[in-house]
Order: structure tokens, then sequence, then C-alpha cells
């Protein structure tokens, strides 16, 4: 094999280890894949550790012990964080936005690939220490920003659903009551979706009242399964009391009613992001 | 500011080129960046073009003109692709994943952050020359290789619901049939979420008769948005005959009853695949 160059090399580590986040490479991978030396690859981490830190492209950690090796993690820096949320809130606050009824449109906030993945990295900062063994995520709109979590975090993701499906097969149903308006709904997930003893961190795209939250905290207690955190990215700050506690927010929703009738969307980060 | 080393810009340009595929950017970017020559900014995207080519990274390609730059590109060899997939074919074949119907457990594979991601660098691939604005899919269980897909292409992702929700304010609903059942279904768009005169691809997980991705193209056509492909995670390979033409699955999917009345499901990698 023709020598690999430090270059090289440190590149191509670099496009490896931020493939897969939080997933721990042996040094011997990269010694054989490149066929340099162990002392040369610890070099090259030494290095490649300097470089995004100085960049704010995150952090690349060194693992010791016999599992031991070499791993990147998307940590996003509490100031850079709060920066990029000031400027999604920036972009929803204001008339434009708001739906009769005052509800907000940030649909295509929720599903652009790029926003996502900046979102799923601050949040994933938030709960590597947490451990979670999966990220859990009620359909449709939290989707998207919770499989760029998982994805930050190297953990799978699982959807619940509205109602079993033929397609998933047996599946554990619960029924909760919606925060907001007090109905009745049901949530649905597969058996062999989880396993009894995992860890879970809770996405999802909106909480006002807590009861779907609630709802999945519960299920997850059906399948003996400890949740680790709740995170969302958009809370109303009315009603101040949820159902849930120690939830994690992106942003803060509040609709003002204006003298002319119009309504007016007032959206800023959450406190932990100060 | 101090001189940044080749080897600090090549894993730093590596790491924002990949994060941001099928993104142009200007040499000035990474000039200003690192405070370096354009002549060695072009010297070290000849380095990285060989990188990413040599260890199937990817590709990196330098657009000329006005607007011209630097992108990186997720492409995957078709030979790489068919060996993914294959590994998912295995995975999947067999009876401990056949339910009750004949349905086949893939949700896990489908909300999968690796797998996704994978899937969807292959899937744009095939589809970088028809230059789509967005990618258009139908909740739900398509949403993550839908999200994995435009982010590979550098596009928004836009999320057909089975009904107009408040929240996403005034929309467009059609009805359709459902290839398989014969049954009449709603699907939903916002208003605002699309433009007319846009390109647009369909990607979801499941292929049967074609009744839903038939919906979705009209749905478009409401719009006054231009098709340029229908891609699938997995296509039954029966009815032969499905609503809609042209489209590209990954996997094939055939499920055979066993004498002892169990079903075998024989999952294969696509023709184009091959």
């Amino acid at each position: 094999m023709e020598k690999v160059r430090r270059n090289e090399r440190l590149s191509a580590m670099m496009k490896i280890l931020s493939d897969s986040p939080n997933h721990i490479f042996t040094l011997s991978t990269f010694c054989d894949m490149f066929g340099s030396a162990k002392s040369t690859t610890s070099e090259d981490i030494d290095i490649l550790r300097i470089v995004v830190k100085e960049f704010g492209l995150g952090e690349i950690e060194t693992v010791t012990g016999a599992a031991g090796g070499v791993m990147f993690r998307a940590q996003v820096e509490k100031s850079a964080a709060r920066e990029y949320i000031q400027g999604l809130c920036d972009q929803l606050s204001g008339t434009a936005r708001v739906l009769p009824g005052g509800f907000l449109y940030y649909s295509d906030i929720l599903s652009h690939p790029v926003i996502t993945r900046k979102m799923g990295e601050i949040l994933a900062t938030e709960y590597y220490d947490t451990e979670p063994d999966f990220v859990l995520t009620m359909e449709t709109k939290g989707i998207p920003v919770a499989l760029t979590t998982a994805n930050a975090l190297g953990v799978p993701l699982v959807i619940a659903r509205h109602s079993s499906k033929v397609y998933e097969g047996s599946a554990v149903n619960i029924n909760y009551v919606s925060g907001s308006s007090g109905s009745i709904q049901t949530m649905s997930l597969a058996r062999r979706a989880v396993q009894e003893g995992q860890h879970c961190l809770i996405v999802d795209d909106f909480l006002k009242g807590g009861g779907t939250a609630k709802g999945m905290v519960d299920l997850m207690h059906e399948f003996g399964v400890e949740v680790v955190g709740t995170a969302f990215v958009m809370a109303t700050t009315q009603p101040q009391r949820k159902r849930i506690a120690g939830e994690k927010s992106l942003m803060l929703l509040d609709v003002t009613t204006n003298a002319d009738d119009t309504q007016t969307a007032i959206v800023r980060p959450a406190a932990w992001l100060k």
C-alpha cells in the first residue's frame, strides 16, 4: 500500500469521524486504513482535536480503556447555540407567520435539513451525558429534528404513531389526554421497537400543555424504559404549568393580539441557552 | 491572524464542505476563513478532491463561472451502493420480519440515522442531475430517508399530510385512490410550502400499487410543480403494473407462503443498482 500523507489522512479521518458522531473508532481502524503507526495516528488525532475546537466544528474526544478509541461529537458551544437560535427566532417573530387561531407556521424550519441538523446538534450537546439508547418522537412534525438529534447522539430513532398499523406488528397502545384541548387521544408503538431497561430521550416539535409529552413518558414506562430527558423545538409560555417537568426547549413562543385584531408572534431563545 | 497550516485547513474544509452537501462555497470563503491565498486554497481543494475519491467518501466538484466555487457531493459509486443495499436486503430477508398479512417490519431501518443517511446519499447520487428544488414525501415512515436525501441534495424537505392541520395554514387537499386497497384517501399540503414552477423529487418508503405516489404527482401538478423523479426505499414486485412509471426503488420485496403456512420475505437490490 502506498503511504498516505498526513494531509490526506487528516481530511479522510475528519469526514469518517464526523459521519458517525458519538461513535468510538479504535486507533487500529485508522492505522489499518492508512497503513500508519499508532503513534502517528495519535498525533493525527491531536491535530484534529485542535482544528475542530479552533473552528467551532465540534469536539474530538479520546476514550481510554479496553473499549477505547476516538470519537467526534457535534458539541455546540452555548454562545454559538444561542446566536443560531436567536437567528431562527428573528425569522419566526412578527405577524407574517401567525395563522388564524394564533398558531405559528414553522413547518419549513422543522423540515429543513441544515436547520434541523444544527438544532439536533444543539439538543444532543445537552444530552450526551445522559447516554440515551434511543430518541423517541411522536409523528409527524418532530421527526426531522428527532432524527438529527439521534444522529448526533449516534443512536436509533423510534417513532410513536397515532394508531397501530398492520406493518408495525403487535403494538402497545396507550390513551392520553391532550394538554391543550383536553381530548382523549391514542399513541401506539410497535412491541419490537424498544427493549426493557433502555434509556430514552424524548424529542418533539412543540410543547403546549404537555399532554402528548406526558403520553410519551407514560408509554415508555409501559415498556420499562427510563426517560432521561424531554426536549422540544418550541414551547409556549402559556400555560406556564406543563404536564411534564425538566424539559428543555430551544424557543419560547408568545402570541399577542394587537389593537387592530392582528396577532404578533414573539419568539425568543429559551432561558437555558442564555 | 495566525497562519493556519495546510493540515488544519484541509480537515476544517472537509468538515465544512461535507456538512453542506451540494452547496457551492466560493474560494474567497475559505481564503477569508484561513487567511490564505487563492492559489493555496485551489491547491487545498485539489488535494481534498483526491482524498474523497480515493477513500470513497464522495466527490469534491469545482464549479466555474461567476457563481462558481467548490462543493461536496455525497456521490456513492454504484458498486458500493449495491453492496450496502445487499447488506440491508440480507437483514430483511427471511421469516423473522414478516408480520401477519405478509407485511414486512422494517421501521427500524427506515428511522436509523446512519442507514437513512446512506440511503439518502445513494438516492441523491441518482438525482443530482435533475436539480430538484425540494424533496416531497408523504407522512410518516418515509420522512427520515426523504430528509437525508434532501440533505445530500442541499434542498428543503416538504411533507404532505393525510389531512390539513390548523398549524399549516391554508392548504390544497386532493383525493386519491390507494393503489393496493382501492379506498379513497386525502392528501394535504400547505399553500405556502412550495412555489409554482419549482422542480420536485418525490421520496417515500414504500411502493405497492402506486396510488399514494400518483397522488403526490397529482398534488404537485395542482401547485404547478414539475416532478423530476420518484424514488422509494422498497417496492413490491406485485402488482407489476404501478400507477406511476420511471420510479427508482432501492429494494424489491417478494413474500412467499411456505408449505407450513409461514411466510418468507425475499428482499433484493433493484435492477438499476446492478
